[in-house]
């Protein structure tokens, strides 16, 4: 056993080394699978120690970059360390770090942007390329060499199997409790030897719960005594509790139309303030017996799974605030009988995620009055982070929720526009719109009655008028009146923010 | 027994009546589930005596009009009828019918554009209202009651379901090989009740070969003997043997460098010219043991099983040409142990697509330099069809290829843009898109090298220079150069031929 007291294999425990070490095994244009979900379980010292030695091979004037991919986001000392030191060639499937984000959009960083249940697939398909090295944080390694998962799951079971080398990070701060909370499903495969996911329930086990990798592919492990990211919980501003409020009556009023039973079905939230909102708008709900089959475990979800409201989870990944981990640590105990952390490919598998009817609320940048969604691109050219999940969910989901303030920029921008300036989810997988203002149910809808209620509910009483002016312009004057539009000025919201700073016109 | 022989249950025998009678079971304001996909299987008589009744109620100053659900396209006896009497108030999932495009395109008539496999799960959810009349056709009607599916099964096992009344048209013209050539799963639910599909290939059997329906449900049959659409089939043009030659070569460099197996994986295969091309190279190719996972079964892919190149083919429908039909009819005995026809739900469903590994090949009406596809909207506002299968294929593909000329109306318009006026197929979707130009794989290739590939490789010529000099401008100004783009003039190509009748500048 090592230093740590986490690695009971005695091979693997042979091969700890110092980060700078095990950072040597990793060449220029090599191709590096990470672990790491918004911020969670990414490796914390390898990819500092690779971020100084790129600096030094470039200030001695060599060309040193890598490929990376991961599950989702990490944390400054994974990305934002590699895309400072210029060491980033490209960049996958979803990050949301600030010195990656401008590097990716002043053309200096290449990044793919993937639905977060199609990357497996991809790498095993083979036009990626090879992957020559795993990176990937583990919370222990058991005496026969099973490796315990950390704090998110997200691709290492692909990454260790592809692989030609592997680091491991066996990171000691993680909590002992996640020991038997993962569900590692070994049954994937390419077509056509692919068979049925037989996953019927959130709280179901389909797999093991060890991640597993032969030990002659392990080329160094590095011991680690450092805290995922936990970035700092914003309580709800007035705005986000408006949604949560308007989010819980449509589902009441769902339950009583009986279209949704009274124990709701599996829940997907993304991740942020409105997010957090709406879970909180649960935990104050009559609603009982809930379930979430999601990407991640945040603050809002561990209240209502720690009063029990919540009676099961599972997701791919942890994103907790300070506050959150260390409620995760006093409660430890009875949370891990209540959730299940799985591959991201499980997770957000179209299959399961249909069978489930999973209810899925996501975030958006702007939406047209169509109900067409832009989930990633500021003004239509600039990246902010990535689709991650959000497809998978939304296209797949029983009821697809998409929520947002009305405006942003302190109401220099309307996130309901004319037309939106980038398509991530079209209008035929876009079923419920809510802003603080309102709930539009889109469902069953065509184009112009959606565009109607969308701009009577959820616009911005700024904004309102001067939609309702552009929609019945385009009524009368547009070619097509399927799907009225004026072209000429369907994109002219973005045209004038990025010219006078506003949506608004001027006077 | 009644006159035509195909009803063999003589408690439905008794129930037949004249198209005139059974139509008189529909209501102003009903909404009426009818079979048909593809001009497949579509009820000949009824909704043509409808037609003639709302017309007269019309004339005496009566409102009558209904909302239409299908499977998928029908034919001038229903949509065009319907359309043309004014009797259709909202009509879903898809069409394709020049005077309903028309009614729909002018404002005067409501339509939604859904994803063919989520149509029945929005049946039963219940927010589109109650299904009050099915009008399904059938080809015959067992002793014991079992219904015969005819040239479709689209939605026809939900309609039955769901409906109050059912009017049945048992047509005499199918052909009686199509006995035995279903395979229609009852195994479908609501979510939490929701279990796997257990469907590992495209010839696998899990349902039954016949519809049912309470016979108390039955309210009228009527006989009939007409043919379905079966409209002209044209001789590949010289641009479509191009795509097939790009889609073929490509294929066979898949399977060269062992990332698709030599029997290729199960084809999808859209409708129309360029999708007959695809299968004839294919038919001409040195490719054996073929499989199709598809929505129709149209000429070209008949062909292919009648070869034996195909072995067996899954489809919700034929969608055959007088010549096909002819063929099929000849060759029936052996096409019939090579074909299954089943619920759209199935033919259509991601979890089945995602698990066989579909090759998926569908048209569009333009795609722009980043890949993001439009497969609906003409000029953004004018709906085409619609969205149809696309959508459930493009997304769960193993590959997912876009087939277009590079251009349309003579040349006027290019269907490689800086912006697509519509989006149905996000860039996250779209792996290959191919023109007579060449085949760009835009597979595991960032935003700017996806805009590169595609100008050089898919655009004609004559608008080649011109999507240069707009993406080299973007890159130089956009204020993202992630996806680089120039607001203001993104969807000038398509306001340019609004106003003069090309999107090639004038000069």
């Amino acid at each position: 056993m090592a230093g740590s007291g986490r690695i009971h294999h005695r091979g693997l425990a042979r091969k700890v080394v110092p980060a700078e070490e095990a950072a040597g095994h990793i060449r220029h244009g090599d191709t590096v699978g990470m672990s790491g979900f918004t911020g969670a379980g990414y490796p914390k010292a390898v990819p500092q120690a690779l971020a100084r030695r790129i600096s030094d091979v470039h200030a001695a004037g060599d060309p040193f970059r890598v490929n990376v991919w991961t599950g989702a986001s990490t944390a400054p000392e994974l990305d934002g360390a590699l895309a400072a030191a210029d060491g980033i060639e490209l960049r996958l499937p979803y990050q949301s770090d600030p010195v990656s984000r401008d590097k990716i959009n002043r053309g200096l960083m290449e990044y793919i942007d993937v639905h977060l249940s199609h990357v497996a697939q991809m790498a095993w398909e083979g036009f990626l390329g090879p992957l020559d090295v795993a990176v990937v944080e583990v919370s222990g390694i058991t005496t026969d060499g099973g490796l315990v998962p950390s704090s998110s799951v997200g691709n290492n079971k692909t990454w260790l199997d592809r692989a030609d080398r592997v680091v491991l990070e066996v990171n000691s701060w993680q909590s002992p409790a996640l020991d038997g909370m993962h569900d590692v499903y070994y049954g994937t495969a390419l077509p056509p030897a692919r068979r049925p996911i037989q996953l019927t329930r959130p709280d179901e086990r389909i797999g093991v719960p060890y991640l597993r990798c032969p030990e002659d592919k392990v080329v160094a492990v590095v011991e680690t005594d450092s805290p995922d990211r936990n970035s700092g919980f914003a309580a709800p501003d007035d705005a986000s509790r408006a949604i949560a409020g308007h989010v819980v009556e449509f589902l009441e009023h769902e339950v009583a139309r009986g279209r949704v039973p009274p124990e709701l079905l599996p829940l997907q939230s993304g991740v942020g303030n409105v997010a957090n909102a709406v879970l909180a708008g649960l935990g104050s709900s009559s609603f009982e017996g809930l379930t979430a089959y999601t990407e991640v475990i945040q603050d809002g979800m561990l209240d209502l799974l720690g009063t029990g409201r919540m009676v099961s989870a599972s997701a791919t990944a942890f994103s907790l605030s300070h506050e959150g981990m260390t409620r995760f640590d006093a409660e430890a105990q009875i949370l891990r009988e209540r959730i299940l952390l799985r591959p991201q490919e499980i997770s957000n598998h179209p299959e399961v995620i249909r069978r489930l009817g999973v209810l899925a609320m996501n975030g958006l940048i702007e939406a047209d009055v169509y109900g067409n969604v832009n989930s990633t691109h500021v003004m239509g050219s600039r990246i902010q982070n990535g689709i991650g999940g959000s497809g998978d969910f939304a296209r797949n989901a029983y009821i697809s929720f998409f929520t947002t303030p009305s405006t942003a920029k302190g109401g220099a921008i309307s996130t309901i526009v004319p037309m939106v300036s980038h398509v991530d989810h079209t209008e035929h997988d876009v079923a419920v719109i809510v802003t603080e203002q309102g709930l539009a149910d889109l469902r069953g809808l065509p184009p112009r009655r959606r565009a109607e209620l969308l701009i009577e509910r959820c616009a911005h009483p700024d904004y309102r008028p001067l939609l309702r002016d552009y929609y019945e312009r385009a009524l009368r004057e547009s070619p097509g009146r399927h799907t009225p539009h004026l072209l000429a000025e369907a994109l002219s919201w973005h045209t004038r923010y990025l010219a006078e700073g506003s949506m608004l016109p001027a006077g």
